[in-house]
């Protein structure tokens, strides 16, 4: 019957409110020069698409993003940084009090030894670019967590579940979201992904290709499950 | 009288008509494995403002794009392009017969010596990464110049005129729009830019603050009475 559905939609929409969501979303940039920088490919569609759908289920949302081209998601806060660096001290000083984490950053793990405030004249021949290692985000807020449920990605080419599954363990996430992003219609820049969900206790869930709101919704719905459940 | 202001609108419409533009825009970005890559902050606005102008005063545009997220000026044939090199082989073979060349892109000058098919595994300590000169566009064009106008940018933190100039005369260019990128309201990103115009005779025009698409249509009336001169 019709009152059915709209209770049943109601409880959807509903199951959100009172927690708060933290996503962190876009790629970082990181910087030789005032021209030139290392970054990855990530448009970020996937984290705002998970922070619209918290929004609408009720969650008061956090987002923080690296340099993306999107419009900020309607009742969502909103923290733009730039490098991995700003990204960690952004994250971590608003982990406190969150019920859920979603990381879905593709934060740059390794940022030039030295930026240059002047643009570095090109000269003839090779270059060697020293790079060192930022400061791992999953890693810090696995070892600090609380009471928050925290969700990372892997976006991996070879042995994707293998890997996930070590990273989620490794880093103390309570589930993983694994997108192979060498199938046609995952990963990065598309409107649409194909991901295979993992939890602590090692159920997986495949999400088949769909669109990254579609997607972001049901890995939500099933994630307040999960913390019903607790 | 209005039959006067008419006849002149009508006559800068047409100062393009019967002529072929090329026109470069936006970054490249040079692969470091298919997650990571090296860029610059170019997005193409300046370029894309030409193409738009160019086509308005009745040009025949051909604009050679590195990724942006902009749509392509109506009547504007575009061709996109992802790395340095791609951007060197497109813009040669569309070369020849053209009238005006305008080459706003912000081409990387090195690249990643080798770059993985496969996403490179981060380790704990310091990467090196190898980079290699691109191949030089603007030279290339300076030296298989026949007839063409040629335009080239430069965009300096450091002394840009006397910059300026010596890349003009060493690459064999009709004129440079030199952007000073540490003032504020030019360059990348944003929707205005101040420049000045040096053309081979050694005349300098100085374009204060304006938006890209004022700038745009100014220089490429300048350089339409420059070839009238001819």
């Amino acid at each position: 019957t019709i009152v059915r559905v709209l209770e049943e939609q109601e409880s959807i929409e509903q199951s959100l409110v009172g927690k708060r969501v933290l996503i962190t979303a876009g790629p970082t940039k990181e910087k030789v020069d005032p021209v030139r920088f290392f970054t990855n490919h990530s448009t970020g569609k996937m984290g705002y698409a998970f922070a619209k759908q918290a929004a609408s289920l009720g969650a008061e949302v956090t987002l923080i993003s690296g340099p993306v081209s999107l419009d900020t998601p309607r009742g969502v806060y909103r923290i733009d940084v730039e490098s991995a660096q700003e990204m960690y001290e952004k994250v971590l000083e608003h982990y406190e009090n969150q019920d859920i984490v979603i990381k879905t950053a593709a934060v740059a793990d390794y940022r030039p030894k030295k930026s240059y405030s002047t643009k570095i004249k090109k000269q003839s021949g090779e270059l060697e670019v020293k790079m060192e290692r930022t400061n791992d985000i999953l890693k810090a807020l696995g070892q600090h967590k609380t009471s928050q449920f925290l969700v990372g990605f892997a976006a991996e080419t070879t042995n994707p579940l293998e890997f996930a599954k070590q990273k989620l363990e490794k880093k103390n996430l309570d589930a993983i979201v694994v997108n192979n992003i060498s199938q046609e219609g995952a990963g990065f820049g598309g409107d649409t992904n194909i991901v295979t969900y993992i939890n602590g206790k090692g159920e997986q869930i495949n999400y088949p290709l769909q669109s990254k709101e579609e997607l972001a919704k049901n890995i939500l719905q099933h994630v307040v499950n999960e913390l019903k459940d607790e």
